[in-house]
């Protein structure tokens, strides 16, 4: 029986990573996690993911032949191959991920960001399609995004192009990670939401459930639920990250006039809670020549599969091309 | 004797357009200007064009066989071949200047904005040679711009791409022409800098020359001149200018990591005035793994040539990656 060709999806996490093995049509045909451990630096962890990757593909059941090995990591650079100082994993320095799996596996392996992979998983298996220009965007504990023009992914001279969530709201406003102020994501992600509420409960006077929840267990889907359920300050504070959201988005869309603009993530589970106000003042903020152009869409991948679909469109992007 | 090869640029204004016949290596050999007489129509217009551009190609001097014409024009759709509604040539609708052109001159015709043909200008004969990301501005009556990735024009979905003009500092901020508010271009442009004078000697008690100058009258090489004498609101006006666009290029430079980003037209002409705070507060503005990593840059072209060249550029873009 013909293997069947697959591509390794890799999604590091800060405690978690998730490996995929997904075919031409991104079925995944086998899945598993390990730990991170980051304190044990990232030789122990990539030699663990070495393994995990290796013991995939000799499953008898698997059947496959790989063809790659993609993976999605933070601060990754396309470029480079690198994995460069990222704050989850507290590793220092400069690590060449992709030398180090090579090692290993040889095949073609490449890394990017978690929201760059999303890109590439949606416009080869996704709501993206298709499409040539769009933009994928990740809201979860910050902003990620995914900028695809022409085609490609904009990856930059440096290889960290798409960093929207780090474009300015307010320059005197919220305090960011990055160490500067007034931050997109410090606004419109599952964290900037719950800051909203403080915000929200610090101004106005009017009841709320999300008056008796401790400020470090409020969660964007407590939010959403409390906003189902009529809670004013709940719907105001989606009101008002769809209201910085939109004009945010509106704003890309005058850098690179997308026909979509996806949205994911922890707080995109919220739907049209998150959707009708963002669309709305999106559209309200367009340049005229933009409006009624610009579609905004939920993704069109499995929540639970974006990762690893994505870390192996890496792959799949560049093998479909030839 | 071998004929030598020519690209026709053509840049339509809203009050002369100027044409140039122009080699592969960025001479310009013969040049000249006609009336645009918008009030004629686009009919009368492209018929006077065709004229001057066989005029041009016939002049015995030339010796010069005609590869293409590259036509930049206000609201040009690249993926048409169209104008559409240009605000400042008063042409009602959809107007295809391509093809009105093709039917006299038989070769590749191309059309864009006068700032997409900037920055192919640049790419191709002037500061952003060599280079595969980076952005173009120009600061005249509005603020144009042009965005480069991976080595390509980004045109978008819609052909209408790359309007950092237009993405907001301010929701509530100054009327703009395109029926908004607070557009980076009501700050950050020839006529921006004018308003900033108005706001200061509204806010300030400061004496200046500037109150001596009719509103009506007050053009950008003037703060600039009144700057370089010490004038107080003068230079704070550069200062201000300095701290919006600095801020938005640094929002920029998180959208795309280009490598550079070209500063060009009239207000840019104050060189240091208005690069060395649009430096400091963009370097200032930066997320951290963009810091000290994108140059700005005046352009590398001669600033009476920079349409022409652009738009001849057009067609050696294409031409020359045969």
């Amino acid at each position: 029986m013909a293997k069947t060709e697959v591509a390794a999806g890799v999604d590091i996490g800060g405690t978690n990573t998730v490996l995929g093995l997904v075919d031409r049509e991104g079925r995944v045909h086998l899945d598993l996690a390990i730990p991170t451990h980051p304190q044990e630096g990232p030789a122990a962890f990539v030699t663990r993911l070495n393994s995990a990757i290796a013991e995939m593909v000799e499953r008898p059941a698997a059947q496959c032949a790989l063809k790659g090995v993609g993976i999605g990591a933070p601060n990754a650079n396309y470029y480079r191959g690198t994995v460069e100082s990222p704050p989850n994993l507290g590793w220092k320095g400069v690590v060449n991920v992709v030398e180090m799996v090579r090692r290993q596996h040889n095949v073609p392996i490449a890394i990017t960001n978690d929201a760059n992979a999303a890109a590439l998983g949606e416009m080869i298996f996704g709501a993206a399609k298709g499409m040539k220009d769009f933009i994928v965007i990740t809201l979860g504990t910050g902003l990620g995004s995914g900028i695809v023009c022409n085609g490609s992914l904009v990856y930059g001279a440096d290889g960290f192009a798409g960093e929207i969530g780090h474009t300015i709201v307010d320059p005197e406003g919220r305090q960011c990670g990055c160490g500067r102020k007034g931050c997109l994501e410090t606004y419109a992600s599952a964290t900037g939401i719950c800051r909203t509420v403080f915000e929200l409960l610090c101004n106005a006077r009017a009841e709320s459930v999300l008056r008796d929840i401790r400020p470090s267990e409020l969660t964007a889907k407590m939010i959403a639920d409390a906003a189902r359920n009529g809670d004013a300050v709940a719907r105001e504070a989606f009101e008002s990250t769809g209201r910085i959201l939109g004009l945010k988005l509106a704003d890309s869309s005058a850098y690179t006039s997308p026909e979509a603009i996806l949205l994911f993530g922890g707080l995109a589970q919220a739907g049209a809670l998150l959707f009708e106000p963002t669309r709305r003042h999106m559209e309200a903020s367009l340049l005229n020549i933009f409006r009624g152009k610009v579609k905004l869409l939920p993704s069109g991948l499995e929540e639970g599969n974006i990762a690893v679909l994505g870390a192996s469109a890496l792959i799949w992007n560049e093998l479909l091309k030839r």
